[in-house]
């Protein structure tokens, strides 16, 4: 699942300068970052909703569709504040000292 | 970057079981589903005001803080709810096509 | 101002039962309890949002129409759960002891 | 439940300048727009989760208590910004013609 986030990165960086009448991201864009921030606002509530069905249906499917949609909005954000996935991940990996455990296991191979 | 969100996966599934005295993971297990969603509902607030201060300010840093801990407690649910980062980014991939560029990138190495 | 919640909660009352073509709130009932919880979300990230740009601009139209959003929309999720905004009036009284200074109120009238 | 939300404006107005070790209002104010604005994001959250929780157990007083500390924390955000609920109350009351029927119902009085 390695690159995903990078690929992903990459294809909003080109679509930021897309038609916005056929691109759903350079849309975004084209209405300004309070509407791409409403978006991520949006999917937060409705991820928390799926994870309240799934806790009594036991259904997940709904939990990962609006999970996606979260991460690929805030990923939108980073874009159109300069930033990627990168910086989050570093940030991540730095908490949890999961750089160290990444290098270990690239010499490793 | 790549691996870092599996790594990341693998460390909240090891602290499930944690002692909740002295693992934060944990302790948001104990507490159970709705803290976990409270801490996701506050990290994102968090995110989108840290947008909107770097919309004015220009500096970035906490954006990229607060985006890290809303993916954090986002894969904290995954976590809780039997999921993984994983199934998002298949979810992500499957959306852009981005699977195809991966496996493609897989064989040509 | 002092019966508006109170009149608004009978429209709300009276809506739940028109015809969700032709009513907003009926429609919003149609959709179900989770559409208006995500409808709750979204003005308050709305509101979030506006409250930012007025800290910048002074200008606080936006704020004002927004919070009347969110107050709007969750006055329909209380009503969906048979409550109303008497019983949330209540609560903050009883917090505030502000009861007792409207009950002061209405003996001198 | 009439004058229960201008009490609680005036409430909050006069704790604006108290003493932040011992008013929670005050000290929210000290902190600033964003931690009441994360506080107004938080609380939103909670209220969705007790309305979800509701949805299932059928009590409610949790929703009626999280909605009121919406509400609270909304009307902080307010006067933070030089506003009170008599404008969104005016909001409401002519999205919905209910100043017309506040002034026929005093007419009939």
């Amino acid at each position: 699942m390695s690159d995903i986030l990078e690929q992903l990165a990459q294809v909003l960086e080109a679509r930021k300068e897309a038609d916005p009448e056929t691109s759903y991201v350079a849309s975004l864009h084209q209405k300004g970052l309070n509407k791409i921030l409403e978006k991520v606002g949006e999917e937060c509530t409705e991820t928390l909703l799926a994870a309240k069905d799934a806790e009594h249906s036991g259904e997940t499917r709904d939990v990962i569709y609006e999970t996606a949609d979260l991460w690929f909005h805030s990923m939108v954000m980073l874009s159109r504040l300069g930033l990627g996935p990168k910086e989050v991940l570093d940030e991540l990996a730095s908490r949890f000292d999961l750089s160290g455990i990444e290098e270990k296991a690239s010499r490793g191979q």
